[in-house]
């Protein structure tokens, strides 16, 4: 497992991000490939039928979504003491982690981060006969509605150790966090309100794997200026 | 890991019953709670919040969700050779095997199997207050409608080697079939026109973990006659 893989992705796709970042974070060389996943590309459909992003293609394989990237490197990388670092501690760790990886990656991604990001960034950009066009201000204002709850129960999650499992990163948070700087571009978190979160997602920002993930920009679209800083 | 585990779940949703075909087939032992996920029991909310089956109990240890379920079989289960024999063989295979079982688990189920579960067997326990009442009839037959390219897929898939993936039963072949005969229940295979489906179908239901789910019943609605039957 030597060569190099290609990550296909979108940069504002909320769960690219997160493969972007554990990719990085376990040392995995790859290069970036973008794929709108409003373009149906016939020679990407046939590596994923359902047209989403991420996709990691290494040695002829292809690895969909940021789940199955995740197990992958879990899984099948030869097991360094910095692998291990990142990985939950316990069988009991790793259930609860995958609980909170799906809570985020399906249940967050259906009720917030995904219409967010399609209305904010997709929409814009998609031509007028696969949907594109303004903003649906109704999506939006109950997206932000369902926000405040999430952001509660992320808060909860983070009280007992700062961390999401156990008392240390893991690629989980990384995964969280990937979703949560898609909003931040569109300063749509309340900081100030949500200190806690804060300083997670400031431990976070403070990675090398994390920061590549900030230099992406909307053209037109300026995000807050504390957007890449560690300390906001 | 010697603890009897208790797997909560719905004997008729999709989910559940890949849950418990697997671990039967693990041979890990456990019992049945049966949870209405339309029920909203502060004990089951704490352990899992977004209130869905299957989760099983281990150790105090919860495991959500038939990925996690699977996951965790494929990590934490002594190798035995029985267990390996049910693996994708390389990491190629395990790849596209998640890829698989996350198509079944979220895409299929979101389109066909989920809304015809809930019309056809929710809604009738339900009470009417949280939208218990008649199926409704256009989502039955946009689910319906759906459930034609599924099953071509299904086909194509099977066309190489008779399963899902290599040319063995892996535990995503019990968690799709389970899927499957969720609808069979209601008669809503056409056997006749999907012979290759129905062949593998027919092999995985001769399998002693397969047949448990298939003594459930809903009072008022017999099966076909050849639901449980292997040679149909």
């Amino acid at each position: 497992m030597k060569a190099k893989g290609v990550l296909h992705h979108h940069p504002f796709c909320p769960h690219s991000r997160g493969a972007r970042a554990i990719l990085l974070e376990a040392g995995i060389e790859f290069e970036l490939k973008k794929h709108n996943p409003w373009d149906r590309v016939e020679d990407f459909l046939i590596i994923n039928p359902t047209g989403t992003v991420p996709v990691f293609i290494l040695d002829g394989a292809a690895i969909v979504g940021v789940h199955s990237i995740s197990e992958f490197i879990s899984d099948y990388l030869p097991r360094s003491e910095r692998i291990k670092s990142l990985l939950p501690k316990s069988w009991q760790s790793h259930a609860e982690n995958r609980r909170i990886r799906d809570w985020y990656e399906t249940k967050f991604a259906n009720e917030v981060s995904d219409p967010i990001i399609l209305e904010h960034v997709y929409r814009r950009q998609m031509p007028a006969n696969l949907g594109g066009g303004a903003p649906e201000t109704e999506i939006l204002r109950q997206a932000m509605q369902n926000l405040k709850p999430h952001l509660n129960y992320l808060d909860y999650l983070l009280e007992k150790t700062g961390w999401l499992i156990d008392e240390r990163v893991t690629f989980t948070d990384l995964i969280v966090a990937a979703q949560l700087s898609c909003l931040d571009y569109f300063n749509l978190i309340n900081w100030q309100e949500n200190e806690r979160i804060k300083e997670w997602y400031a431990r976070i920002k403070s990675r090398p794997s994390f920061q590549p993930l900030l230099t992406d920009r909307i053209p037109g679209v300026t995000p807050p200026s504390y957007y890449t800083q560690f300390d906001f």
